[in-house]
């Protein structure tokens, strides 16, 4: 396997990871504390967003920031290259209703049957 | 969580799963068998592939076909549905390719540690 076909093996299986995409979603709109962001993702548990926002920052595409503020305020954001992930998942949005609109109407690949 | 929403997560995680996104690329070059899925997948176990295929076809995105000849020869395609998927993964090649880059170059994020 080359160079180009692991990264694409790598990134794919990244952002597929339950719950990644939805919180590299939420966090297009602008960073986000904890909390939020566990309420916009309804079904994780707490530990399990830990570990993914963890995963994330490791892969380089979340940073977490702390205030210096009082009370301190814990937030993450994409970086530069999370970001840039953007049209990418748009994208996979798209094919996602089309495929919804597919499944639903019984049309795909059901001709072959 | 809205239908737009519920289809996106279920969309990324298809095709986020553990070798899908590796099948799905190699069928976009056109059928194939499944000897030569394989070895297009080097380090798929047979169980473990005709478990994603099957996946697959449940989820509309690939078609199992018996040919009339024989020796009989099953092929795998993509649907139409499954083939629409061709800008998605190469939208995700590219942005994988970025992030290695990103990655290696030590620059996403790096400044805010």
């Amino acid at each position: 396997m080359d160079s180009t076909c692991s990264s694409f093996h790598a990134a794919i299986e990244l952002i597929g990871r339950r719950w990644n995409g939805v919180i590299l979603n939420r966090l297009l709109g602008g960073s986000l504390r904890f909390s939020e962001l566990r309420d916009a993702v309804p079904e994780v548990t707490d530990a399990m967003l830990t570990l993914r926002l963890k995963e994330l920052e490791t892969a380089a595409l979340v940073v977490r920031s702390i205030s210096q503020t009082r009370p301190i305020e814990v937030r993450y954001a994409l970086t530069e290259i999370g970001a840039q992930l953007s049209p990418v998942l748009a994208a996979i949005g798209q094919w996602g209703a089309a495929w919804d609109v597919a499944v639903a109407g019984g049309e795909a690949g059901s001709d072959e049957h």
